[in-house]
């Protein structure tokens, strides 16, 4: 059985039409909370030999992340740690990249809990604010589609990290540090919050990600292949390894940006936006001509 | 290092007042929320032998027992599921037992989250909302102290279970569904909002939750052991298996009762209450005139 069906399942057990966004909403007096969960597990999103420094930082941004995406500002979290009897000296530096990313986002630490496990985990709650939520549906065909940055560099870094190397080129230390540290540009959840009439947070991948939206919006999705940004270092990494720059861009996970769509053109102080595609009638995700398989990354599946 | 030492080392990093009660409240617009993290791990809260039919229930149980013991209402849940590969089976009757549970207690599962894991975990983060915010803190000497039911018979429950037998008496069976399956009583949020200076939920046992009462608020604590109610199955049990129920009713765990303390004494209408012991000025906890050790059950501990 594969994630989504398991989904599937629980929504159905539930009869939930609430469950299955970046964040759930809720109003609460005058207010839209946003509400989120996310994990970093040892063995499935860390391995036990990747540098832990950034594991707390990357814990909350992933979370943030999703309330962004929303179009909201992040404001509480719970931290759930699972932790190793022989790691105990871990707390220090994951709680001081916790407490680092918290300042850096304008969040607060209110809770949490602590429990002996044999693998390490970071599993966050976080609560955000909005004056709109944002969702996946939402689009219409005609609507432009922006991304709020490169991607493909957080899947080489993950790469280069794999290959266990003691030396890497000033370029490889980039690329690793985008996939251990990734940082959540803040400014967007007022872009979004304005112009976005759907909007998705980068986590399983480009095309992965666009394919959730184009779904939930019921909308074709059209990706202009020659639109999609890709960093130097990323292009230095796939000429020295031989890779396809748009197969890391379009089938990377873990890059954290935003893809959303808007009715008009964004205004052009709107920097460090990518016009990168459109919406239009019909259904499907699209590079250039090629249709995409409806593929999504599945923590459950056995290849 | 041991769990107080680790938390007290994560509320100087995040430096926080707000972390260590069993819920963190938050003022959102006119409403106090409750916010609350509890999870329970394969091999620390269970183990591969234990039926699961009940687990969902328990999960959302122990989190509800912290927003209950707060004064407050469950509302909403996130449900972070850690879930083996061999064993997806098992997401059918987690859910429908938290589908249950969320049925009983008036609440509801608003997202989550779903990852690969060795073990099995149920991680649930709950939002309650109450009128007033009750903490440890806040028992005044001279206050009574009332418990909500029998204690002891979810430890009798546990080892039980560990004996792994295939046939159990009557009576056993019902230990053991308390152990599985916790009730807690959602009628007690009203009379802890009108009454309780201070209140806290049995997780880790009656002397250990009680040591964190008279700690937060400040007293001495004294249990009058001849009040503290026993069932008439641990009655039974400790029969059976030379056990002391005094040492059960005070030293086990996971009875999901609440404790509190009131200022003056429970009108007689409050049905199933039992005023075990009184507070004074001072420090420490006290069976009777006995001294009880300041110890609280540790995760991390080695023994």
């Amino acid at each position: 059985m594969n994630e989504s069906s398991l989904i599937e399942k629980v929504k159905k057990i539930l009869d939930s039409k609430i469950i299955g966004d970046d964040t759930a909403p809720m109003k609460i007096g005058n207010k839209t909370l946003l509400f989120t969960n996310d994990i970093l597990l040892e063995g499935q999103h860390f391995l036990d030999h990747f540098p832990t420094v950034h594991l707390g930082w990357k814990a909350v941004s992933v979370n943030v992340s999703d309330i962004v995406a929303s179009g909201g500002q992040p404001k509480y979290l719970l931290v759930s740690l699972l932790l190793p009897k022989n790691k105990t000296d871990l707390v220090d530096s994951i709680y001081r990249g916790i407490a680092k990313a918290c300042r850096y986002y304008g969040c607060q630490v209110i809770g949490g809990n602590m429990t002996a496990s044999d693998k390490l985990g970071i599993d966050i709650f976080m609560v955000g604010e909005a004056k709109k939520f944002v969702a996946r549906r939402g689009a219409h065909p005609k609507d432009n589609l922006y991304l709020s940055g490169p991607v493909g560099d957080s899947k080489a870094g993950l790469e280069l990290l794999l290959m266990k190397r003691t030396v890497y080129e000033p370029f490889e230390k980039k690329l690793i540090e985008r996939h251990l540290r990734p940082v959540v540009d803040l400014k967007l959840k007022n872009l979004i919050g304005r112009y976005a009439t759907a909007a998705i947070d980068l986590s399983d991948g480009l095309s992965s990600d666009a394919g959730h939206l184009s779904k939930n919006s019921r909308v074709k999705l059209v990706l202009n292949a020659k639109q999609i940004p890709i960093s130097d270092e990323l292009k230095q990494f796939c000429i020295k390894y031989r890779h396809d720059p748009i197969g890391f861009a379009v089938g990377g996970g873990e890059d954290y940006r935003i893809l959303f769509a808007t009715k008009n053109r964004l205004p052009k102080t709107a920097a460090g936006l990518y016009l990168i595609g459109s919406l239009k009638q019909g259904s499907g995700l699209y590079l250039d001509k090629i249709k995409l398989a409806n593929k999504s990354f599945d923590h459950f599946s056995s290849s």
